[in-house]
């Protein structure tokens, strides 16, 4: 029998120990990068969990069988910590040991070390596992990782109770034929479009939830803005006077997430070359004023993508803005569960939010009477029953509430400036891709 | 066109608001959960989002329609704050007006504003959003959301990566029969049992990872400790030693979980009646050691449900340990990712950890080398193009490691002591449950 007391753990090399090193001897495993043979001496580019560390190997001052070391390899290494200012982050390790603790069986069929791994992204798909090794590709997720810890942090900040609600459903939240269909041990199940009627419910007794986990749309787009797996962000908030509480609060989350990426990822944020973008004041136009703008008549229920670029350009050159909301669309093309507007029935309480030409949040005040919303049910021709035990909420009661989705990776593309969504999804899931 | 600069949020009301406003008049909005005639004046109990607070109505001092309030309104109140030691949290507000934002269309079906909710887990599950109204209930998963934000909050401080994957996926990672399938886009497909595949290939780049997503298992399984849709708590590290590197790693984070829990939720702990265990030296004993210690031949591959009650009883009375962990495990029994023993291949390199008479994690060092990979296989009878792209992480090199899955509705049962795993989902789904 043994003991683990979980006191003494491994850790991973970080910025502050390298300074803390510095002037003496510092041992930590990485993969070897690259290996640059200067004569009579080489460079061995480390990759850590985070960063890349350059090294340097001689005969006369390193231990280990230099012809045994190839990329690819993971390594135990042993070396001084010294300055130098033209290695990243300012220091370079003179090594005095190494240890080869694997071995691949192949070498990378893609440029890993080059600065950029410039292949398609087709190809990118194709050797998923070896293209995210390069180390502008994995950054990417390091940011959708502050992304989503900065989002977390404001929610539940501000009083959200972070919930869990199942992806296997019984009914499609947005309806249509966008969804994934399973058998679930002899019933009809789909996957979820939306934790909407989950989080709708835990409103009635949290007042503030939101959910970070996947969403599914059986859409059979092939464009460079959607993924049929997703990751949704989203809150839903009781006791809203009406849906501009919910805008406000994505506003001030908004800032935070920026915020924090600029404080823990500024690392990522220069290699990938991206601009984050300040988050003040937030235009928001009515449908029709976005139409308006467009110079269109109003004769569309919706905005098409250039409509949604040509706002943002809007945006940008009146107001300064990179992001603009939308609200009031047409009912029409909006969920049964979206409230009416008081002012106009044939319009909803419900917005958009544009960043950079493209969409990342859909979101509105929803209805909480049951009556209103068996009215509404009718006009959508939806069967009260289709919709299983969702009308309880209001049967019992529910608090006038709104909230949101976000999708994660049409938010990271943006703020990093990707041609393709399918680059900030590890494993993107669309029309042809199912593996990795 | 207007302006949301998200700068004044609607908030939360919190016991530090109550605190700062005593002796002065606070505004808040929270759900009628109870009203009890006094004579002279009336009790009204108000569960905001995280609390239940006792208000106090008179005639005289209090505007509005009295007769109008009835339990499950939701409500704004203005009153001042008193100190009374009677009442819940040491505060009592004196209502000077209230407004009803909105009615419920029945009353509930269940009772709750009593102490406890007091009816079967069936009725539970049938009035599911009415049931998680009561106090207790709700509770639950406030301490589920401390389990996880501790988890995070030590998996990020010890330089894991917080990723997202695919649920849709091309293969199961456990095998068998227990998986649900469905079409994608005319290709078979499944739901994810794990994210194993995964995480093993972000282990190539980031060196540790951790996921929070959920997990599926098309078990028919009807028990207390079964649900076919639950939330994995996941990581996965490199550069191990070996599996006591995981082992550490676990109880360390348990230890932290455990903090997090006393610092944070002790308000629902109390609640609950629930005891935290103390997290110190956990016990690991051999699988062989496991069946000497239970009086059992050497006949048997796994451990039973009472088996597992047994060695944590073993475990708390020899070791004042509520955890024990149990490794190498035969080989026969463990996934075909599993690391053989360097004694006995017969055996894996896998461990599980029991809690409070409950297997709350399966973990191990996997297999990194693409030979040894690929021979065992062969021994499980699996055609490598069965597993897509995961054979490439090994092609192209991977750093020795290891990790493990813990069930967060099994951890949170535990630590609450539930009967019942469906106690701990806010909607679970079993055989017979799709809905809500």
């Amino acid at each position: 029998m043994e003991k683990i007391d979980g006191i003494q753990l491994k850790s991973e090399i970080t910025l502050a120990d390298l300074e803390k090193s510095e002037g003496g001897e510092i041992t930590f495993s990485a993969c070897v990068h690259k290996i640059r043979d200067m004569g009579g001496f080489s460079f061995i580019i480390l990759r850590t969990g985070r960063y890349v560390l350059q090294s340097v190997y001689t005969k006369d001052e390193c231990r280990g069988d230099f012809d045994a070391l190839t990329e690819g390899e993971y390594v135990t290494v042993t070396g001084v910590v010294k300055k130098e200012p033209r290695a990243n982050y300012g220091y370079e390790i003179t090594l005095s040991s190494f240890e080869i603790l694997s071995k691949p069986k192949e070498e990378y069929p893609l440029h890993v070390s080059s600065k950029h791994l410039g292949c398609s992204i087709e190809t990118s798909m194709e050797h998923r596992s070896v293209a995210l090794r390069h180390p502008e590709q994995r950054a990417v997720f390091k940011v959708a990782e502050g992304v989503v810890s900065g989002f977390r942090e404001f929610m539940l900040g501000e009083g959200f109770t972070e919930i869990h609600t199942p992806k296997i459903v019984a009914a499609g939240a947005e309806g249509g034929a966008n969804i994934f269909k399973l058998k679930y041990f002899g019933q009809n199940a789909y996957l979820a479009q939306s934790p909407q009627f989950y989080k709708q419910t835990c409103v009635a007794f949290f007042d503030r939830v939101f959910e970070i986990a996947p969403v599914y749309r059986a859409e059979k787009h092939n464009s460079t803005r959607h993924l049929n797996e997703y990751i949704g962000l989203d809150f839903e908030m009781a006791f809203i006077d009406d849906m501009h509480d919910v805008m406000a609060m994505e506003t001030a989350m908004l800032r935070h997430v920026v915020k924090y990426l600029a404080d823990n990822y500024s690392h990522e944020i220069e290699m990938l070359g991206a601009t984050l973008p300040e988050v003040n004041e937030i235009p928001s136009v009515t449908f029709f004023e976005a139409l308006d703008i467009l110079g269109k008549e109003r004769a569309q229920f919706d905005l098409d993508p250039t409509d949604e670029v040509k706002l943002c350009e809007w945006a940008k050159k009146n107001h300064g803005s990179e992001f603009i909301f939308v609200e009031k669309f047409p009912g029409l093309k909006r969920p049964f569960y979206a409230m009416d507007s008081k002012d106009d029935p044939k319009l909803a309480e419900s917005f958009d939010l544009l960043f950079r030409g493209l969409e990342i949040t859909t979101g509105g005040q929803r209805i909480h009477d049951y009556d209103e919303q068996v009215e509404k049910l009718k006009r959508y021709k939806v069967e009260p029953e289709e919709l299983g035990a969702y009308l309880d909420i209001h049967r019992y009661g529910m608090p006038p509430h709104g909230g949101l989705g976000i999708g994660l990776e049409r938010l990271v593309m943006k703020l990093l400036g990707l041609d393709n969504i399918r680059q900030a999804s590890l494993f993107p899931r669309d029309l042809h891709h199912l593996d990795p």
